[in-house]
């Protein structure tokens, strides 16, 4: 049966066009109206059968039972502060940001109330952020982390949760400042250290040769580092303190296995290498 | 035509058997033999036709017109001091390890004289080590770096040439020093921040709940910690003041983007993370 008469998708990238895209597939959504900063991201949306219509106006997005953020962090605050006067009372506002507690609060401040405002982030994704990449498998078997706040109604949240469910994701709920600290230490720092590593290559005398020698562990390792400033920007400034703490720890442990290094003690290294070998065989998603 | 009526296979991993592989199906060997250490890796190699037999001792391994060393770099100047008694004079010694400099000039010691060894880096493979991953086509359109040094001779040099030619690997010369420095950068330094993140996150007070929330952007990141210590050990050791030169530029470039998070400096981040990503685009190999 249809959960929700009308979607709104505001920003119709990768994840929301890809969630526009399972949850009609599924049946969970009538009509699905699509807004966004690009006109020819609209358009292909469109085309692509990710939305119904293309909304204007704010105003004219609004208009929905449940409007899903797939913008930017840093721009959501603002949307949903000029989303809210047009919308009905009863609409939900929802999110798949990859940082929380700031935002959600930012959210539910816009909303006046935190009722009918439900956190969530979908554990999915890639440095690709076009609708053109969307498609309707993005979600399923993936982790989708829902973050209710004490003043999170009943009802928005099990909708939300049904949605997400519906579309094929583990659904869990957490504490914002928890998911914030888990994420700031398995995506948000990981970014930084990828963007950094190629920085550092690409600034020394011979970083262009370098390049031209990396391997496919190199383009692996930097994969993320190909993700777009303006999102990562906005996300590790959302959430600076976890992700300062997390890059504290790493340069920790970089600078042991330095120090083994310095010293020539292969035991230590051997170690230190063969912790983290077994570490990562515990790594999930996509490994 | 055949350019080595007989050649041997000492440490048929994933590098030595697929060079194995790809030369014989490109009729550039006739006989194939492997040795190493472990038994079953051999009955393997032999089952997959990547060798015709099984030398059971390194003098009947010496037996061969090119010895191609595949095994870890900590103990290929070990294998080539006890191969040597048994080797005829004209037998060409080559090798495939990531780190050149210091190990050539072993094997060049271990060989008694340069002219008939060649040290070879072909830039391919995985965090994938074994002989079952072995396929003929791993080094089509890759990059093999020779490293010959003063001694080397100018047959040697030639023959091992068209070898890599011949398994498809675009060949290059290069000094064994700046060969070292480049892969520092793009593959040593590289694993050690891989492994390092990996470990500080293992580390970290919940650090299980963060990797069972770890993205594929986090499994891209740490693939290559995934890789056998003992092999990383060696080569980052036998490489140490390269690494660790990489290592200081990467750790005060990151500092200098931790500095931006600190100060919410959130134009200085733009500006980092664009300039990296725009140099992203630039890294081959598998991107």
């Amino acid at each position: 049966m249809t959960a929700v008469a009308r979607l709104a998708v505001v920003g119709t990238g990768l994840i929301g066009g890809s969630f526009a895209l399972a949850a009609r597939r599924a049946g969970l959504v009538g009509e699905v109206v699509g807004f966004g900063r690009r006109r020819e991201h609209l358009e292909l949306a469109r085309s692509r059968g990710v939305i119904d219509r293309i909304a204007v106006s704010l105003a004219e997005a609004a208009d929905a039972d449940v409007i899903l953020l797939g913008a930017p962090v840093g721009v959501c605050a603002e949307l949903a502060r000029g989303l809210r006067p047009h919308a009905p009372a009863a609409t939900v506002l929802t999110d798949v940001g990859s940082v929380k507690a700031r935002l959600v609060a930012d959210l539910e401040d816009a909303w006046g109330g935190g009722s009918h405002v439900v956190g969530a982030h979908p554990i999915a994704g890639s440095e690709q952020t076009s609708v053109a990449a969307a498609h309707g498998d993005l979600f399923v078997g993936r982790r989708c982390v829902l973050t209710p706040t004490r003043d999170t109604g009943a009802p928005a949240l099990a909708l939300v949760r049904a949605l997400w469910e519906g579309v094929g994701a583990v659904v869990e709920e957490m504490d914002a400042r928890y998911h914030d600290a888990l994420l700031a230490r398995v995506s948000h720092a990981p970014h930084l250290i990828a963007y950094a590593l190629v920085d550092a290559v690409g600034g020394w005398t011979h970083g262009a040769d370098a390049l031209a020698h990396a391997g496919s562990g190199f383009a692996d390792t930097t994969r993320i580092a190909g993700s777009a400033a303006e999102l990562w920007r906005d996300i590790v400034l959302a959430n600076a303190p976890a992700v300062r703490a997390a890059l504290a720890e790493f340069r920790a442990t970089l600078g042991a296995f330095d120090d083994a290094l310095a010293r020539g003690d292969a035991a230590a290294l051997d170690d230190l290498m063969e912790r983290a070998r077994r570490t990562r065989g515990r790594v999930g998603g996509g490994s």
